[in-house]
């Protein structure tokens, strides 16, 4: 909306041919409609249809709790990344319903249950070692109400344990690739299936991954086109995108 | 299938139990069925949709030339990325259907045509260096048949530029964001939209973006959770993932 | 303004009680007061007080005459930077009051003339080879209509050079540093004067300067605290942010 | 030579008991010989309006206190940044006057008052925990005595939070925006203010954000012009340089 | 084999023509033949003549000491890499013929007892502190029932204690080099030796060798044409490699 | 040997009771026996089984050819890599017997012609474009006497182009794993053989490859442990390593 | 305040026109002013014992004759690196006296010969390609006046090549090592030989060399305690060091 | 010595016109002279003249006493370096003369007390942290009997404090500068003196100090071209080396 336009519409305000609500409304498609009348927050919810998520490194237990309190006041899902156990046993004292994934390191509250989806994500992993980043993306993709199916340890040394699973990878509408290491897995993954893949590269390896710049560069490489690729050991993003992907699919 | 059910399988073939078309069609879901009696590139093109593309860089006029004649002969579309005027000139003698996308850099041959897609799939760009990449993402997109709209020069050191879009991108079921500099392009529209955002870091820019490293660890430590990240300059797989996607949200 | 508030004006302008134009000048007090109404950087020039410069790589020549062309017509004043001769030769022949800082690589049309700034931008280089980039950081500064002083070739191999400037030097109100090689000179201005120091770094150097990511270290880990540091070769945004501090200091 | 040494040998020129020659020899041996009639940071307290801070990391408590001591000494205020509570409690004992700024980890004696400055430092930071990263950058802006202004937790991924007070940010002299993850703050504040920017990279977020690495590269390849960058996680430096700024503008 | 050879192979078998044993064996060329009848690492123990081997670090200790019982289970050797003391403990209690290689953070199991090798792998190290990288190569070498040398200590600062042990070194059929700092001595054995040599870069080191990188670079750009690399601080796949030469060696 | 037994061997050589002859072949047995009689390169000829090879890049025209002459008077064969095709045309008007391996960029010289090895070495290749560094390995290995199998664009992204091979692949002693991009290929052939793999990573790919560092870090950390490294783009070191490895499984 | 001004000053005083204080106040503007009697050339070359020396790159052929013009004014000798022919082509045409070093692409002019130094600078290196920077050094250490021996072409991949040279290389007060690839030459002089060593790493080699950047790490990692380094390829740097040691030895 | 040679020699022995004594002499002369009948570190303290330093991370503390007690067997003077606290009261205990250097980490041991040299080794430091490094370097030049003088804290932010101690800093021989954050230190200090400058980065300072890597840039990058390097924190080698060269000036 143009100086011109707004104008015009006040102008049409002014002289009763615009009512109010009507003018309202008009300005209201502007991006910033909702700036002071909405919480940061509660915007976000219902832009994204997701609560935001509180990823605890770096904040206190009460700031935590605190930032939980406003969150679940709202009645929706909520899901706290990278909480150590004793954050949990803190959260669980305030928030009975709390319930926590061990490996994953992530604790959900449930309030709202939605009908889960018809289609799959797939959460393949590479190694053991990768379990806790591949059980964040799972996690993740489930408090988001997306129905998920998990292959892991299928690395590709021994490529026969990946595609003995071929066929049920074939079946998800989006795959997330959680692999240390090389993480070569992405690419014979993303040569596999037709849909997008999502791939996480992880920390788990000897000196020259650097931390996860090996498998960050290799997924980022890969030959096979369907693959995008998120942050070193970043699970829940892995999973987040993911269960949008889904969604999509689901219609 | 185990060796003991291989076993029973070719005993029940030998007793005529199981006619050979039978046991043909339960051997055909292996993973590998097709292994030989299929060529590599039909392969790819019946399990993906979509026929191989040709990434011509370091590959002879030639090589390019035959490569193409064998993909063509299957009647399918074509895509040949980083293709030098010279290289389109000498395709477009043997194959006139040829179309050459200029900036984009990229050979197109479309042999069939189908119903475009009903969802849009956004192009997002910062600033006008970028827009060769993302042009390749437009033509991939647009060859897979999907729709597109782009939104080319709106980078956030102006950041009205692009909130003036807010609301079109929030049509869109899939984005693509193609930024060089610092590319926290990326990141500002992830957070304005609920779709999946696929973003492609470019190699524009002063020293310190070490040929799009920069970008890319923008786009890759994204706090906007629904951003994935493809190589450097490769808008290809940019269009490609979101076409993917895009397919997906279709239905 | 939120929505309560926004309802309350709109209520005024139909009642009377406020003026179309009264209601105009407070919601053009919102961030995106101007979006449609004010091309892009027509916006950028009310906000910024200089019209937005055209960075020439990657950009075709009647690219960068068609952006000259709509910049010029609002009657600022313009800056190309890294425009090679040839491009210069282009845009003279169009424009005619362009002139060309050939050392900078800077096209400049200046068409209006603002008092020259009582404070002095103060711009201190380490070699001969780093001149282009300190060239560059002048032309920008002065055609933002600050005043300059210029201390060339005074690296710290001969600490003496600088040390003869150092009265000179403080009288400056923000002292742009370009340096190559190890980019020691920032480290040693900085502690020279109390204003602040904007730091270039450039990739003039041996092998181990990586393209000039050895003196961009340098700066950024500068033992001086008033030391800030912009991107590599980039005159252009030294001279820039030095001309905001400056502008400042006029009052 | 100090300054009496330097007074007597011109008395001795003037008295004639010294000649010219043997005058002008002495002399020679500068421009280093008379810095001793300044102790060192007395020196740059005359110099930069501010006495010496103290980095407490790597030196022993006891090193701490005695630098303390000497600089107390001279009625000045003192910061000493990124101590330890257990430093700061070995600090309070020695000098009751001491205060803790426990998110910033730092300590502050002040012992003299200045009028607050009229313009404002603005301190903005994308999440919650950069605050130790900008809360640094606002305890020292203020022990410098300049007026600061807070915008916590404004980060881009929801832009709108930001955009809700561009309003207020434009009134500030300089801002200092500090971020982690991807750092995109910088440059959509610095397209948003016509004021110097500095930005503060923090090592906050996930692998790829190598300590820092990614937000740090993004605030120097940032596209809004008037952005410099400090050293990662150093709130000081963004502090010091902001104040330097904001007192040029003071006149 | 492709689909009309399939096909013919199964009309053979139906009409009695090949025996469905014999069918059964050429299916079973194929490679992925075994896919479920065999468990993942018992095909891999045919396959490779050894079974996988536990990688500690990132497993808990129930979880290596399950997949050391079921690896156990099936009567080969084993092998379980950077092991603490306390893992060893506990393993030692539920296995007892286990032993543990102090130096090398090694356990291993060994159930059957094959003939060593005719020829020797030759392990060299440079410095005390590679000692543990060289025990693992050394200690996996053995489990895969290859005869080892040790020249311990022989780096290139000082060249003659190398050099004293060339003859012996030159009995080797295959070198594995471990060395941290500079990683010269990759280069100096492969100039005097005309078997494969291994080269192991270590983390050894003081700043500059970031971790292992130095060594790693020196011995991939080694001069000496014979030198492959594995990864940092990797003395198991030194060793491992080291072993499958000499097996190849042995005929 | 040392003193002592230097000095005992000349007191024989003294008395007679060794002869000149023997005392020399004696001596011979030193690491440095043949320092001076004997020229640099023909020592290593004798020490290695194959002249050193000529690498051309930074040498000119004139120095290629002089070293040239040198190494074929010994009656031996060369291999100069490398080689642009103007420097080929001039060796081989010096040189008539001089052929040109075009692809490979590789002139070779036989002079003398062993039995070719019973055994194979494989080279594996993803894609076309790594063409070049795979040519080169063969190229080396042939010179080096021994026979090979090349296995070409079979790269994973669709991994039953490799499948399909697998068997082959399991024939050779020793495969060669050229790959650019995100270099995979390695890991999965790992996973299929049982003998050495010598991976060669090269600079085909994106901006992220940042010339051939990620396929080098993803073959480095390959999770199939019998997998070693060379220098990117070296197929030379690729194919030279694999024939010391094939030459040993001869016997 | 340059020379005759400070002696003016002093009479001034001497002869009671100026007071002590106002002196006094005149020179409280030092430590820096009273450089002006020194040219910067000069004053280097007073206090260094050799003119500045000319790096071409990044300079204008007639910026290099200016300079040159006015360095050999004051009748010292002159050195320039990095001088293309055809830039030596015009300054031989100027100054007739020019001398170029065609490997070392370095213009020499000889104006004054000291007494060559007594002790040698031994200048050791690895490969052919090594040769320019290697010349670099001999030819800077020349120009200072220091004697040189050259052990060229003598790298690890032989050892016995230069442990043919260890007495004579003992022989020398400092030894320049210039080598690329791996770099490793540099230790094992430093192990051979009791004077310090000064290594420059060169930019020749494969990919992983990353521009030199595997031989700096390789050098600055040197087990051999000896070993200082210096820029890659700056054989000036290293000529340079060692003329100054040399220099020492000669007493 | 070459084949020719060594006949000969061997003749004359048989035929008695050359005595063993001389031919053991003559042929003592080769590199290899006392390969085995000399130990490994006397042979280095013969010819280097200073006993093998034990470097104490990565080894046990037995190691160390072990180590350390074989070299104080042979009656020279020894020096531990990175020595904790502990490992010094178990040395001391077995070793009563140890002292212990606590800034410096360093436990030495005197046996043998050389005349003190004439020169000097200056060692500069640029901060209070950085004092560890810089007290490395004094205590391995000292217990190599070189005179030392210290001069610490001088920092270039203050540039004054250094120039107060040029004439100072120009009477030594030789000077190792330690710093840290930019390492500007080097370059000043270089531009001072006509001595060689041996700098030493240190890893101290913020974020993108890297671990050192900044000032170790800028110290390879030094525009002073009589400044060599060392590793990061390795005050050892800085101090090493100094002693080397300050040897050589005391003739």
């Amino acid at each position: 909306m143009n100086e011109p336009q707004l104008r015009k519409l006040l102008e049409q305000v002014r002289t009763g041919r615009t009512t109010v609500a009507a003018a309202l409304k008009k300005l209201g498609h502007l991006p910033f409609e909702s700036l002071d009348f909405a919480t940061v927050d509660h915007h976000r919810s219902l832009r994204c249809g997701f609560p935001e998520v509180i990823y605890c490194p770096g904040k206190t237990t009460p700031q935590v709790l605190a930032i939980a309190g406003k969150l679940l006041a709202r009645k929706g899902n909520l899901l706290a990344t990278r909480a150590e156990p004793a954050l949990y046993r803190a959260f669980k004292k305030k928030y009975p319903k709390a319930k926590y994934e061990k490996l994953a390191r992530a604790i959900t509250v449930r309030q709202v249950r939605a009908r889960p989806s018809t289609h799959t994500v797939a959460i393949v992993s590479a190694g053991t070692s990768d379990l806790p980043v591949a059980e964040e993306a799972r996690v993740t993709a489930e408090i988001m109400d997306q129905r998920t199916q998990t292959f892991y340890d299928v690395g590709v040394a021994g490529i026969h344990r990946l595609l003995a699973h071929a066929e049920a990878l074939r079946e998800a509408k989006v795959v997330v690739v959680v692999a240390g290491m090389e993480g070569a897995l992405a690419s014979v993954v993303g040569g596999l299936v037709e849909v997008p893949v999502v791939a996480v590269p992880t920390s788990v390896g000897y000196g020259a991954s650097f931390g996860g710049l090996a498998p960050l560069l290799t997924m980022l490489n890969s030959c096979a086109a369907g693959v995008s690729v998120v942050n070193i050991d970043n699970g829940f993003a892995g999973g987040y995108i993911a269960a949008r992907i889904n969604r999509l699919a689901e219609g």
